[in-house]
């Protein structure tokens, strides 16, 4: 069983991967927030992979990239293929609707592509990668989009049969019963991964028993990072100075420690 | 009286902008930090100006951009002003440490540049940049490096009269008294900023009365940052689910209205 | 009249502006094959305006950038409209084919969006702009995807209409012969840009006299590098040494007075 | 023996891989003077970096990068070392001068590092890589500051000792003399490479005779485009049409092969 964390920077996969995470989810909607921007394909694949990439450079343990629709077009998936493995990347997911996305919680704007010509993409990012490493996750919006537990399990076979390392169904209902309808009706020719926001209460040895491979905790670091600041930075304001929030933050030699000063500077003794 | 809050990303800056900010600083402790690196003069100006500029983007107060040395010497000062004005950054500050340099509140590494070369480069951004927005800041490191009051009084006097639009005085001690030392003796040809890390105590309408025209809250968005991603991402591994975290971080609502995403999304009406 | 180069570095910039031409136009295809890819929407806006903000960067005229399709739907177009802003450019065109694109000249695959939806992106185009100084020019591909000057025509009053400043109408044919037609049923509402690249014998008075307001030579710059390059390297390669090109290339003095090299070393005498 | 012609973009690479080289030399000369910059150390490791990958990335033979002074002191050296093996790329060139430095060619600022710092940061550079593939090329500048062959010799034994893959000899005097004065004392304790800028009728033959092991043509194809180009842009700017150039251009079509326009399509097939 493997616990993903969602980040937006290096910082974030560092204490995921201290937390005992055994991968990062470099997700669209931490790093299009990072920027200010809503998670609807605004920010380009450039910008997607340098955030991936930049997180993986400071981990040991894999980051899979949330890598949307693909950004286009079939091409478009051979080429980010190419460049998430140039980048030494080795897992990305995409996902069965149209470009430009916009984010499966948001109401509306929930278009699902062709099975067949989603088949296609998966196919055609298999036969792009060099090497043996990359790890292609298709994810069906089957449900996000509004059609039923079949639907996404006709998807998932045929993106299955068309290549995919593994699947990922999403749900937006308020408990698991969609994901536990899938997995009953699933002959597991793949694993299954699954993004618990809006059923928060599954535990991770009963989503196990259920027959998830992997689990991804999206989008918490990003949400406890907006708390964490708001409260910070109005709290400074509001007080005039920062001794109310001295003692509830990390220390300057807490970011020393993180960033591994002392053995950078070991290699200029 | 301005106050600013430091930020190494766009989400951080919308964040001390609504808090009341008056301008954010885009620190290079936090943007190496994001990358998982020590502040160290490792990250590139391309680097930093890519953290500054996405800030700039989202915000409508000015973000003033921790430039570190230069970046190198006096074409690299220039080359700097150029490339920052071409971006829409409006603010810089440079300090007087030799290129490498090393975080001030590191133990050692902290070499001064002599105070004549480091004019000489507050001359150059100076006649370098081309409208009249760019406001420059020279930082003295002279007590960072163990000098006293009278030698940062002496480098900020030369740096003023070298054409900075305001000089910043950095101190590590415990106390404010090197500070209220350096604002004694200072006869005001341009304004003082200060950045009060290690003298968390002085309340901002004193700072004010002592003749400090910008306080600069450098790091404790980051700090802030470091301690709730530790704190979420250890809850939900430990716990096996996310329930105990749900009710203290921001909801997915809270993301899409920093995003924004109404009325992105009412372009497409 | 404008007459405009096709580049795809500030070095290819430099010497159109040296050259006399009133602009400069960032070709995809230009800036594709630098890359060695394909003109087919691969590279990313990220990298088009990367591309395009470096020569602007170098230059003291106008860089107008080849915008694709806008890099996707409305929001898309609106998103841009603020990156190329925030970067200092002023001049962008986008062209009604869906994304994402093949070039012009390429067999099969010119899909043409609809003239409604385009014409929402140019609107959205021109409530995006902050400032004054964005010029919005609306392409069509009507007659490079085998419609007639009749639709031609029609779509670009539809541009006009929503807020075009000015129209580019593209012809495939080896004659001028569209490109005439369609000036003979424009009422001009906005000024008029061609690209005459399969028609090379058409002179600029002429053109002039014909109506047309600028001319794009949009790839002439990239397909003399590929012919001199090929010659170069292989003169080198076959002959053992470089004797036989060195009266044909420029010096290296030629390329330090393009770096203004003697200027940069000023600023630090 | 190895040939290496100097290209600063990936279209250049393919042009050079195909004229027969065995290598690509992504020159920080081509790559500054393509941003319309002086070749001294204005454009960031970053810059140099995503130049030197892009090229990389479309070719099958391996580009080595001309790193200047490695970017710094040490510690950016062993981050250099950790960026570029991110990014694929297996063969670097450092050189003994002070950061920032100047052009080789360039009247004045050739001042160089003291041998045995440059040897720690050749130390270092291999002790960071972190897998078998990196390839480091100590280039020293002793000739080209004005010292002498001696010199040369002195300090390259020294990098060989410190564990440089091989050395780079650079002289710009009109003759082979130094290079080969330097060849007669060198005991070929690691191999030889030479860049013959300046004594350009030196036969391959007669060069791998001499004891080298691999030749850079460094810059001649930037030097090739500026001709190009400038010849180009003014024969269109000067007749008013195109067609006196066409015949001695590539051709759009030779464009798309470069491209390999048609593999990509076929992925879509």
């Amino acid at each position: 069983m493997i616990r993903v964390a969602g980040a937006h920077s290096a910082l974030g996969g560092l204490l995921a991967q201290e937390a005992g995470f055994q991968a990062v989810w470099s997700s669209s909607l931490e790093v299009s927030s990072s920027r200010g921007l809503p998670d609807a394909s605004l920010l380009s694949m450039s910008e997607y992979l340098q955030a991936a990439a930049h997180t993986q450079s400071a981990l040991t343990i894999p980051v899979v990239t949330d890598c949307d629709t693909g950004y286009g077009g079939i091409l478009n998936v051979a080429h980010m293929i190419h460049e998430f493995e140039a980048a030494g990347l080795t897992a990305v997911c995409i996902e069965d609707k149209l470009f430009p996305k916009r984010n499966s919680f948001a109401d509306g704007g929930q278009h699902l592509e062709s099975a067949e010509e989603f088949a296609r993409k998966i196919a055609t990012a298999k036969r792009a990668q060099s090497g043996p490493d990359m790890f292609v996750i298709a994810r069906t919006e089957a449900m996000i989009s509004g059609l039923g537990v079949e639907a996404a399990l006709e998807r998932c076979r045929r993106y299955a049969d068309a290549g995919a390392d593994a699947v990922l169904v999403h749900s937006k209902q308020k408990t698991r019963d969609q994901i536990v309808g899938f997995l009953d009706g699933w002959d597991f020719r793949c694993p299954v991964v699954i993004v618990p926001t809006t059923y928060p209460d599954w535990h991770i040895d009963d989503i196990q028993k259920a027959g998830v491979s992997a689990v991804i905790y999206a989008n918490h670091g990003l949400r406890a990072t907006v708390s964490a600041l708001r409260t910070t930075y109005r709290s400074v304001y509001a007080n005039g100075d920062t001794t109310a929030v001295e003692d509830s933050i990390a220390s300057v030699q807490d970011i020393f420690a993180l960033q591994r000063f002392d053995a950078w500077c070991e290699l200029d003794a």
